[in-house]
């Protein structure tokens, strides 16, 4: 119940701390017989790592992981899969004059009145770190999700007011490796760009949206009732540090809508049932219909500015503090990966649970 | 797994058809001891309930409920309560045309193709009529939370394209009831209840936003990481029937804005330490700060409308369809308590998770 | 996390107090399109209702229950499955005088000290009276069972002193409903019941132990580590009222044999393999063997006995006592359909886990 | 699902396999502000560990362990605590040999058919290897209990035919480890002693029998109907390796009494509700009286024999093997701390659990 564990047949537990010895995963229920490609987990962790880019924080982590169990002459057994991922670059040292202090928003305070202790170094158990873990698991329920030729693409729509022009589409996915943002559309990508390195050159950050699209999805994932598929989508998509909001298809747009306009009429396209619009982002009744699931996530600017701040210490008193703390000005072209793994994680665990569906 | 149950210490179960005998939920985990006062939960069941006004479905059921089990001399006695809901204005046969074809944007075909049959009347476990037994629950977790000071209010702020102004703020929520549509700003629910009759005369629905916001909400609840209590919340809300949308705090504005005027400043306000702004929504890294915690859902149109709508039957042949089943032109009047209802699940769980944070 | 659940796919939540107005169960996880054979069901209830024979407690239900959701035109859908029982025949006066003392060895004194608030009529929750919903959920996950020729036989095996000799083996299941004690060996049911109704006459109770033979169980059915077929098996049979015990296959006996002895060795019979001795109870590792699966349950004597006794009061003074409340003299044969139904649970459960071993 | 965790407030997820790189464990839920002693953890851990003498096997491990993340400045934060366990003495070239053989009464045959794939080295994540991960996590619930003031403590009570004699309880429990069985009794003590060496010298192994008893248990713990703590105790139990039966309180022998006299009759001493006497083993209901809780488990003489034996290989051949792999003659002296590690498990997560009974 403490919040560390996600999924249920396919289940991921996370441990470890911003400046501590290692972070990991424990991923229980993967099926036996799935081939554990290295190299493609080791890609995933290296779209999230930090220090990849001149967009990104400084901190160098090459997120090398060791797989500690669960894995017999490169296949799962159905066994416990322990990833780890060693830190090597923390300074622990820029944050001993934080040690006393709550940074605005960020999870310092809420923390401490929590426990009543605080890992104050570089976040520790509240740093965004953390995902690498989610990363490695994700990867591996895409292994599982590839076998039933579920592909899962997440990219960068929004950074600041910058958004990709309903021109663009379809978007072409083979694009969004080809810039630092991780945006498909060159020209707003550049555009992106410029605005994160400006933010960052004011000791600032700025905000963005992430879409993700799952294609090939099976018809019948999803439960009814509370564990509805866009619901637990939601919650995984929420649970990323930063994460503001969730859309699915329509999603705040539909406010707007009349049921004449938004409903997705059935067709028969060459003997496959399909809909015409897709303003349900794949899902109705909160189970999959076959058609690509589309979500949106929107993520806050990073807490962390270097700036001078007002806030209070834990005696209460009213102090001002600069972060010197490495950090992202945007947080959304790491936050791709985690998105893509969240997703992931979430349809692999789904995917599981159709199995008893029926006798 | 079937995701029929919500919650974890306090843990819900729903059952019940819209066309069975009855809807009714298990709510395990109660505390002993609390008070189960009646009148209060019949009077959130009365604010779901069809029928209530003529923006509403005209299906009229008063939702009396029984109490069945785990209250003993009028308080919980920690054994699991148990409440039904008589369905008594089903008219099964308005769905008999409806038997053999997917209407669009519903969860008939999910449903079909997931199990391999399918109540059709009135949607069966798919309909929203699922939700009176939430209200029911719900209304058993706001007793809780009232022991402890929390207060949660819901309201509609958008139907369609009309939204409750700035100036209106901040809201006084005891004119929620005053009107039909649950707006809290007289102008704004005027005008909504016009938009959502012509839709109703147009044979049309149409869709909209409900905020929600707890206040007095202890600080410390919320679990680090998966557990976060933004994204209970958000699975929560999203579970909702025609939920499309979930933002806490800032939400999906958030994306446009700069750490610089995102982060809410600590500040001490006669020896409590409080924030000046609050675009965390309440909850900072997870766990809730102490300050209100404010909430968006979007929902979208109804996708039962009064129209000539075209889709396929069960054996793939493309059909013409028109509704008959009563059904809500606009469902944010009545998603209020609903939604109320599923923010005191979540806090009234958490509240009882937090017990163990410390030693 | 109240305990009133059981089970993670195939899942259960009991409800329902031996002196309200019903007992009932929600059936979560019941795979669609499964025929629900009312009148097996009812079958089972019979087995284990009160009144049901002159060794038996004088308390009259017949038991009958009402289907309340999950099932369609004969089928479930996938749907929660609610049951409920009526009860009828309470006669709460007779628990007035105990409204304020702790009976020897029942639960009175630890729901008192739990939950500062105890419905003293009939036990409340405590009464076995819950065990009711049990047996018509585990009805329904013997119907699924059946489907993969899966057969569960309990029968009483031991009364006091009085046990099966070896030369009765193998039973012969058939015979169980033969006699009022349900034990399959005539002679011995005949020693069994004089010794029941001596007890009853001297308004005493006797012990005694059910053995339990799933037969046909599929290879592969169990987790390792923590949710070990047979320890899933203890948890399910200690959870019955009264169970003081739990052994699989050579049990306790097992602590004084040598693994030369013990071992059972693996063979191979017309391209079956299958093992020469069964000491492990079909299950080894935690996971099913394809043998019988063979376990005992050992049940105290019950506890309300029509003598004197001493106690103490909720005032902490010692006081004498007689009970009034109805009982059975001998719990064991009512508790053969309980067995069967927990057993049927577990291996209902976990043979829709077992769906996800393998990619 | 997948069976690796164990406890719902206190929760632990073990990975690892004999051969591995490591074992290993998550504790979640762990309340912050413990003080993790290292050095009752590795002491619990020595107990366990092979090679300790010469009545267990010769494999030898130091057990040391590393703290990866949940602990700063030696205490817990509420972040999960992992623990690592490296493996060292494996001697993988004795197993190459089994491979294709599945072994008496040992998981090959069971993990095979499941999971169509096996690690054959050591038993995998079969062997008892995996408990090591238990006794250290056990020890942090430990160190959670004696906050409280319960004290655990289990001891050999059974070899063979060997029994504690009535004459020698009650038990002084500082005995324990005054020899390498961990009997308290010294005569009895000796003659196990001999007995296990006899079986060593056959090349058999000898089964045991270990009572547990945990005194200073707060009134309360426990939940009812399925999640009774006797029913925990039991599965916590019978999820260890080669434990074959389980009893709490009068146990079996409760099948052959009566209820005059079997029954426990509350007594009012110096102002404290007691019993005259303990069959129900200290839990009543489900839930736990302030007597002590006693409690028995049975464990199997260990599969691995060094002895020819006849069996079946992977292409269902008949063959005949002799182990060549170390083991223990008889696992009871080095089961103790795990069984002690287990009902911490238990009692820890309840305690959790029993703070949301009342409001």
């Amino acid at each position: 119940m403490a919040g560390n564990s996600f999924g249920q047949l396919f289940r991921i537990t996370t441990f470890g701390e911003s400046h501590g010895k290692a972070i990991g995963v424990v991923v229980d229920g993967c099926p036996a017989g799935l081939e554990i490609d290295v190299e493609f987990i080791q890609n995933q962790l290296s779209k999230r790592r930090p220090g990849q880019s001149e967009i990104t924080t400084s901190r160098t982590e090459a997120d090398n992981f060791d797989i500690i169990s669960g894995v017999f002459e490169g296949k799962s057994t159905g066994a416990p899969i322990c990833l780890l991922i060693a830190n090597k670059d923390q300074r622990s040292k820029d944050y001993e004059h934080l040690k006393d202090v709550f940074r605005p928003s960020h999870a310092d305070f809420t923390y401490e009145k929590k426990y009543g202790i605080r890992d104050y170094k570089g976040g520790g158990r509240s740093s965004a770190r953390e995902t690498a873990a989610r990363v490695a698991a994700g990867a591996i329920a895409m292994l599982l999700l590839k076998r039933v030729e579920v592909s899962i693409n997440a990219y960068v729509s929004q950074v600041g007011t910058i958004k990709i022009p309903e021109s663009a589409f379809p978007i072409d996915y083979s694009n969004i490796e080809n810039n630092l943002v991780r945006c498909p559309h060159e020209d707003t990508a550049a555009k992106m760009e410029v605005l994160i390195k400006e933010a960052k050159d004011d000791g600032d950050t700025v905000g963005g949206v992430i879409t993700c699209v799952a294609e090939n999805v099976p018809i019948g994932l999803g439960e009814p009732v509370f564990d509805k598929l866009h619901a637990e989508l939601a919650k995984a998509s929420m649970s990323i540090n930063a994460a503001k909001g969730f859309e699915i298809g329509s999603g705040f747009a539909s406010a707007a809508m009349f049921g004449s306009m938004h409903n997705d009429p059935f067709i028969n396209e060459d003997n496959k049932i399909t809909t015409e619009s897709n303003f349900s982002g794949g899902i109705q009744g909160g189970i999959s219909n076959g058609e690509p699931i589309v979500f949106n996530v929107a993520f806050k600017p990073v807490s962390t500015i270097q700036q001078q701040q007002k806030t209070v210490n834990q005696q209460g008193e009213e102090v001002e503090i600069k972060a010197q703390g490495r950090h992202d000005p945007c947080v959304v072209p790491r936050a791709v990966p985690i998105v893509e793994s969240m997703a992931a994680l979430v349809l692999a665990d789904y995917y599981l649970r159709q199995k008893s569906d029926k006798i």
